[in-house]
């Protein structure tokens, strides 16, 4: 099978400028097929307080209400990507930005209303992501870029968590391609000790893994992402890699810098 | 050659929920290949309002500046786009959201500052466009909508006439399809007698139209539609059609309501 890059970037890389550029500068050099995911940010915050758009978090997360799902829509889908489709374009990469809405590509749920109604937020229908579009758009040299953002089906656009469109994506294409998930983050990869950036694990399996947690070695944060980097794994993806954004072209030519996490 | 409908709609079907929703209706049960040009409507110019960007016009044609750009990039590539896609895809309409940049289909220049710096306004490179990716796309049954957004290779995005747009695709896509313009705007086709509504003339051709002009039969502010009609045929679309956006399904199923130009 043909390799895949599925790259994540966070919203701290969105956020600047420079450190934008300099990210895509490094994705548009990655040779062979690849997509790239991504955050939104803090201007869809910035831009929201200018509008007297009220940010609203239950439990630490984001509700997202009619005024914010417009919000995050004009923002993540509109703004951010395609200032990068046009600034990849720019770098001889020949980018196409895309919601999951876009030719049905990530269908979703809005989550149930349980305890908390968290508004237009929407979880994956992991089986019924439409791929082969992608793989039309991939070889035919074009380079997918995604915004946050999935759909219900019925009319309505739904926020979802950016790293949950990259595994997701990353799984559904893994019965076609050898997937390499990265996600980029602000550290440079999973960290034995939180006050020594250079301390990075850099293999991680399951084993190890459990270990790592029974020392109470690893920081509350990055659990949800390397519980996700597992699920991927189990269910197709070849390699998941988090690392620095700095470190891409490392990441992506084998000479590994971040932390590896395999079975 | 296979037929293929090229449809633009305009700001006065954007702004009214209810006149959108019947419009995309009929759109998404349009047999065959087909494109849709949407405008940006009001909510650009309100959404300025509330971010406290000021409209900006010289001559009566908007300055699009720093902070213009991203406002239409955010409320026509984001917010409009994507809301458009996800109804289109409610009613089984494959549709995928795109501006001129995605794919780099439609490459611009920047106009030149004369006496005027308009800013961000992008003039299509019409011999430059990418259509082959649209191809692609459209024999795959994906229906591309279009943002009227451009860029100029050079990592900006631009600011494009809609109608523009609507031409540049028709005539580049012209090569490969029999291809049917439809501008669908406020009145049922081009009037005879404007304060008359059912006044609509039939069928234009060059000696016709010449005839109309030196009858001053026409309103000053069909002209340019009218240019760009003939414009497009001469470089090779097969008919171009005025109309209104109520009448779209017998303007595409032969029993045209608007007005047809022909050579």
């Amino acid at each position: 099978m043909q390799e895949l890059f599925v790259i994540k970037i966070g919203g701290n890389v969105i956020d600047s400028e420079a450190g934008l550029q300099s990210f895509l500068k490094d994705f548009a050099a990655i040779e062979g097929n690849k997509i790239l995911i991504h955050g939104g940010g803090k201007i869809a915050t910035k831009m929201g307080e200018q509008l007297g758009i009220e940010s609203k978090y239950i439990n630490g997360r984001r509700v997202t209400d009619d005024a914010t799902i417009d919000l995050v829509t004009m923002v993540y889908g509109g703004l951010v990507n395609k200032k990068i489709v046009a600034q990849l374009q720019s770098l001889g990469c020949n980018a196409i930005g895309l919601t999951g809405a876009d030719g049905n590509i990530i269908p979703a749920t809005k989550r149930p209303v349980k305890e908390v109604d968290f508004g237009w937020v929407g979880d994956v229908e992991s089986s019924k992501l439409k791929v082969e579009s992608l793989k039309l758009l991939l070889d035919s040299g074009l380079v997918p870029a995604f915004a946050p953002l999935t759909h219900d089906g019925q009319g309505h656009i739904l926020n979802t968590n950016a790293d949950t469109v990259a595994s997701s994506l990353a799984v559904a294409l893994s019965y076609m391609y050898d997937v390499r998930l990265i996600y980029c983050f602000e550290k440079k990869g999973v960290l034995e000790n939180v006050d020594d950036d250079e301390s990075v694990i850099k293999i991680i399996n399951k084993k190890t893994y459990q270990q790592l947690l029974s020392e109470q070695k690893l920081f509350a944060g990055i659990l949800p992402k390397i519980d996700n980097a597992f699920a991927a794994i189990d269910a197709g993806v070849k390699e998941v890699l988090v690392g620095d954004a700095n470190d891409l072209i490392q990441n992506t030519t084998g000479k590994t810098s971040g932390t590896l996490f395999i079975n």
